[in-house]
């Protein structure tokens, strides 16, 4: 499948390593055509690897995954250009999280709404899913590296959506039972507002190499 | 030990309970000395039970539990009074939801501050310790009737507190291992942050009877 990557940063990279990796055409995208990142990613990455702007890199993708930072997210879904976006999957990993005033960070939008929100609101013909913003790229892409079953979260408007998404997680490693459906894309509400609590863990485990397991009753 | 409950809500009533069950004399505070949930809870629990206000109730417990809704915490504290909570731990429960714009419910405070904060804020003298705010009661005081071990938060500036807060929770049938302390008690951020994640949770999973593992690496 051709799948665009918005966002050259390392959690842009990892998915798109891993995508190629599982035999897809990946292109990754940045402001400029030519971004060093990008370029640096290409040429390692072989034949089904390219890069390109925004805008190309939504054209060419059948899915697009966006791994902008939070804060540039809705200006780089602009660039991007919401009729390349028609009708896609949005894969919508970002947090808007606020490092202007340090660690830890705040969120710029949160409590009664959310970027996931914003995004779908922005681009109401694309099918926006939120999933995987509350995983480091380590463990998005290599799930069975951790010592248990843990869980990963899907919101979005559209079910079908959700239900692609989900398969193309499960190539990565991720099992049938570890997918929680929190409804519709409201939700992003919740699992950005996970960052902070997650933040926090990250600096007392010393890792983000962590995810959490639902436990339930015996 | 003598233990002070704030609230006499369904989570004041089951630490209440849970409390006497294991030997402790508690008192169960409410606005009026004679509250009919507290005098029901009372009639059922025995010698070891009583009720009081909300100052009665903090003068009483050498631990006080905040149990009160979140909205109205700071003013039942300052009902409880500042001199009778002087120097003593305040094991804070309790999450700051708006509940008035109906369900989903948003937080009144969030992320650049927290009610746990704002209490160690207004009662200085205090010892105040975040936790069970991301669990329903019946794991609180039953944390082994779910499947599988499952983790629980500490936040507070006082460490001594934080460990006599975990000893007695232990009694409760958590486990050593079970406890992550989040440092100082600006992470209530992030576990109240939590609740909009929790409350979603609940409808999806239609039970209150959940919780957390953290999954680290291989």
């Amino acid at each position: 499948m051709n799948i665009g990557i918005l966002g050259s940063g390392i959690v842009g990279q990892t998915l798109a390593s891993k995508l190629v990796s599982l035999g897809h055409q990946v292109k990754i995208g940045s402001r400029s055509a030519s971004n060093d990142k990008g370029a640096e990613w290409v040429k390692k990455h072989g034949a089904n690897a390219s890069q390109g702007t925004f805008s190309d890199t939504a054209k060419f993708g059948e899915i697009v995954f966006n791994c902008t930072k939070g804060e540039a997210s809705l200006e780089a879904l602009n660039r991007a250009g919401r009729t390349n976006l028609k009708s896609k999957i949005l894969l919508d990993v970002s947090n808007p999280l606020d490092f202007s005033k340090g660690m830890p960070p705040s969120l710029l939008i949160s409590n009664t709404d959310s970027l996931g929100e914003q995004i779908q609101q922005h681009f109401p013909d694309s099918k926006v899913v939120k999933t995987l913003n509350t995983i480091s790229n380590s463990v998005m892409t290599n799930p069975r590296s951790l010592s248990d079953s843990h869980t990963i979260f899907l919101a979005g408007n559209d079910s079908d959506a959700k239900k692609k998404v989900k398969d193309l997680l499960i190539t990565f490693g991720w099992q049938e039972n570890e997918f929680i459906d929190l409804g519709d894309i409201t939700a992003s509400r919740g699992v950005e507002m996970f960052l902070p609590l997650w933040v926090r863990l990250m600096g007392v485990l010393k890792t983000g190499a962590f995810n959490f397991k639902i436990v339930k009753q015996l």
